[in-house]
């Protein structure tokens, strides 16, 4: 029985909160400790950031279908898995989740609730990252859903733990989580002015690969 | 067919005991090794944390339901799940446990085995990381026996290995925890003082999440 | 119903691509934040390729097997379990994919497209270290799919994690990756004249544990 | 259908042989790159030896039985598990295999082939450790066994990871593991004066667990 579409858009609020809570939180606490050796910081960043991605996506992935990320939103909705009129919806709790798991971050660590990030992220290897690391996301999930559906959970919180690194942008890969992480002015902030331009980059590789590469899986 | 009483309350107690050399032992080894970067050693602390709460629940789940905690017992015998007789016994189970497994560990680094820390924990920033810790951490356990039980020993474990680093407290998370850490003035050491508001912070955070959240498991 | 040629050759290029990106992305960036600290930098390249193919053998093994190797595809030839008139296309997919994945790399990082490593890793230490090496990745995957082939991703990607650090080499282990290696100047890198005494030491690992190793599976 | 008694020593003897490449070989990595933090040594060698052990223990466990440890083959043969003529060669290819990887990790590093530690690994902490750290590794697998056999690989696996951080001797918790230690002047060894209390421990913590503790996995 799918649940309410009221509960499923609490399922990705809450979701997307705990996920910019694992994202943002873990970034403060790692810069805080790590000496400087950004190495070590963006380790447990990435770390932190792949265990909550796990837990989220296997406790409410049968809720809501743990999208978190309006690009995977919109993946679903052109693939015709996903009620058109729920998309506008599904993205509106996510990004409302994303901006609620930041303020609660920085209540946590006893910062300034409101604040805009000062971190520039631009350039076309940036944006090209992007791309790739969308791609990628979309092609992970589309591929794990095909044929091994009880692993997903794992596929994505080990990719992105993974493209925090193989990536140049450490693959943010989500509109949501971008717009909610422009307003923190910490180790996984950016800057508002470069949100637009990663968005963008985003809907590429998604689109990139919901419409070229997604022959993979149709055998 | 059940387990008997004493053999549940001899696998809490053991599990309690284990829990505490794994988050003790590892913090003391982990400052010991890092030479002074603070970042490595709670990345070691938080992996071997993980990696003994996956093993112990998976192994004593099957006999006492491997709460070791007892808001965890407090979330069941709330939700019906657990008899109410039987509370108090875990919880005491737990506490002596986790005080064994301190001495443990400070038998095996050649410490004195009685010691109170003298590491403050404290401030509102701290106390919300705690609820909202506690609040994952009932969430974790009943969004995964609801959805995927089989996969609950690697939800705990890769949630507080996460969790170590996104909350501001380290997540304590667990009153018996909380107890036995106030006897140790090592990495993992809280001061005795500071007990009762972390121990506070965490029901709250469990009542939330029972009371509150569980909707989004009932559908 | 087995996929088309067509389709198992591009899932063995985007593989192979994605493995590289995987390496050589995360080389690069685990060399500019690691501060000079080869260990940190080393932990981050070998979780980022391990992530990395624990997701491209669960989504594209159903596809093509996910071989994404030149000795794999060669073992499972010499075993009669692929047919030999798919090998080398096999093996000229992979060695494509691998080579767009160093340039996509460097696409990412600002870098020049085309490059030559100067990394030198050469001598009889590390020559003896790819018979084991790849020997290692052989028996894992025989042994996986002999006894609990769901686990090989799993596997392929730990064993991969490992050898990063109990090789001397770090395992390159794949004539592919060590071909389109030689072409990035960065932390994975190999110098283009030490590339046939490694992929010679490859094929004598494999044909190893094909010939005299694999009775170990056959009960 | 049971493997012949002939495969079954090999695998033993082939599976310590391994572990005790990726236990020396990532030592010998992990204090060459890690510019003096132990700590960043030990978690390499911490993640590539629990890597190793799931790769082992999934490849082998259906073969011999993956004990790769004397205390681990004295176990079963007591609990009436393992033939009792059995007993003596597997230890035997136990101790073959181990001394076999340490030559295998000297030979890939460039280093003499015959050493003997000169590393001090004594006091009643460090006996104390091994007690529990053998202790603790039995309990994992009949915990295992009793419970949910097809995890045994994941929980040696992390056991082990978190066993090098949360006991003060990194956990050796094997015999054969410790006399093969003893033959490496790297950062794994152990010096030979000093084996004989280690195995007396490890002995102790593996009958302490068979006959005190086995009654909680009895239900």
């Amino acid at each position: 029985m799918t649940p309410s579409i009221s509960t499923r858009l609490w399922a990705e609020c809450v979701g997307t909160a705990f996920l910019l809570i694992g994202v943002v939180g873990s970034g403060i606490m790692a810069e805080a400790l790590s000496g400087g050796n950004t190495g070590v910081a963006l380790l447990a960043n990435a770390i932190a950031t792949g265990a909550m991605l796990y837990m989220l996506i296997t406790t409410l992935g049968p809720v809501s279908g743990a999208h978190f990320n309006p690009v995977v939103t919109m993946a679903f909705t052109i693939r015709g898995e996903h009620a058109v009129k729920d998309a506008a919806p599904y993205i509106g709790a996510q990004i409302v989740g994303g901006v609620l798991g930041v303020f609660i971050s920085h209540l946590m660590f006893d910062l300034d609730v409101f604040q805009l990030s000062t971190t520039a992220r631009t350039g076309t290897g940036q944006w090209i990252a992007e791309i790739v690391a969308t791609f990628g996301l979309i092609f992970t999930i589309l591929g794990g859903l095909r044929h091994r559906p009880d692993t997903v959970p794992t596929l994505v919180a080990l990719y992105i733990t993974g493209a925090y690194w193989f990536t140049a942008s450490t693959s943010f890969a989500n509109p949501a989580v971008t717009i909610a992480r422009s307003l923190t002015d910490t180790f996984a902030g950016i800057t508002p002015a470069h949100v637009p331009m990663f968005i963008a980059a985003q809907i590429i590789g998604a689109l990139l690969m919901v419409f070229v590469g997604a022959k993979i899986f149709k055998h």
